[in-house]
């Protein structure tokens, strides 16, 4: 996920142990995933992660962490081309929708963060927080520039961030006559368009 | 969650490890759920269990048909109301959400299956199938009577269903300053109308 070319060996492994952690809590969850599924997929002992992960929420910490920072780069830089709140609106919808389709492990992660509060019981915003900010501070703007009608941002957000995590998680989930393929560009754009026509149904005035 | 006045012992202790079940699926996951958590929510011993439900599949097997047979009688009783397949479709989204709001449990728990395809890897829809079919129902009627415009069932619910289930179970994840309780009778209504908005900006002829 991340190119890894030109690294320090221990830096290699890192991130080896970072992709690897990620492919496994989405596909078994942070409950029944084991450090021991991690370092075989790698390839390493189990003892070689602890030197870099002294436990699995401390490895799952790092996961959230790097796949939320990853999100909110790709939002920042598309945002940077948005003059008003509405062009903003679209540029970040889009930029959460291709990240998604483009790494749908993150997509299961969240999906299984919104079912089970364990992993991050603490605080269950302590990585997601910024991303949920940044779509609060466009609402904001559109409010005040009179784009948008008020909205309650949580409700929005299940609407619209959860549509595209499910776009992602549930291609396989509707049974063998339903099957698709998020990233096929057609569905795609019919998804993108649905999202488009959604957000604009309950943000702009009537 | 079921009257259980009135029944044999035997069917009055079955019903409460189904309801127990019920809780703690949705609270632990599949994975991560034993039946001795059954067992100890309930006050019997493990064995007792094995006697109703020969194993954690066939409990989660148990607990799942029942909710979706639970969850499609509603629907079915309130969708006799409607004629139109507009009215029809009110209705069924309505009673999606007030079951879901009343059964919190029931949410999580398929919230879960979004994210995790592990126990009903064989057949994701074996029991959901119904409530699926009824969506795709009331499409194809709005689509024969000019009511609807064509649109892929499946992306549909991403943005309808998944919300539901969403509004219900993201209610403590937002962090500390964003908590709502999602039976509160004014947010309730506003996330109401908001469902209302969504099914029509996408089904309604511009």
């Amino acid at each position: 996920m991340t190119a890894i070319t030109k690294l320090p060996k221990g830096e290699v492994t890192r991130q080896r142990i970072l992709d690897a952690g990620e492919v496994v809590f989405a596909e078994l969850g942070f409950a029944a995933a084991r450090l021991e599924d991690v370092a075989n997929a790698v390839g390493i002992r189990r003892a070689s992660i602890v030197y870099y992960f002294k436990s699995k929420q401390e490895l799952y910490d790092a996961v959230e962490s790097g796949l939320f920072s990853a999100l909110q780069q790709e939002s920042r830089e598309r945002l940077a081309k948005g003059g008003s709140a509405c062009e903003q609106m679209q540029l970040l919808f889009d930029s959460w929708l291709d990240f998604m389709v483009a790494r749908p492990t993150a997509a299961r992660i969240i999906q299984r963060n919104s079912a089970d509060i364990t992993p991050r019981s603490s605080n269950p915003v302590e990585f997601s927080e910024a991303t949920v900010r940044e779509m609060e501070n466009v609402l904001a703007k559109g409010r005040d520039s009179g784009e948008f009608t008020a909205i309650e941002p949580t409700l929005f957000l299940s609407f619209t961030g959860g549509a595209i995590i499910n776009y992602v998680c549930l291609s396989q989930l509707f049974g063998s006559e339903r099957i698709y393929d998020p990233a096929e560009p057609e569905r795609l754009e019919m998804f993108r368009a649905m999202l488009h026509k959604t957000w604009r149904a309950l943000l702009l005035p009537t």
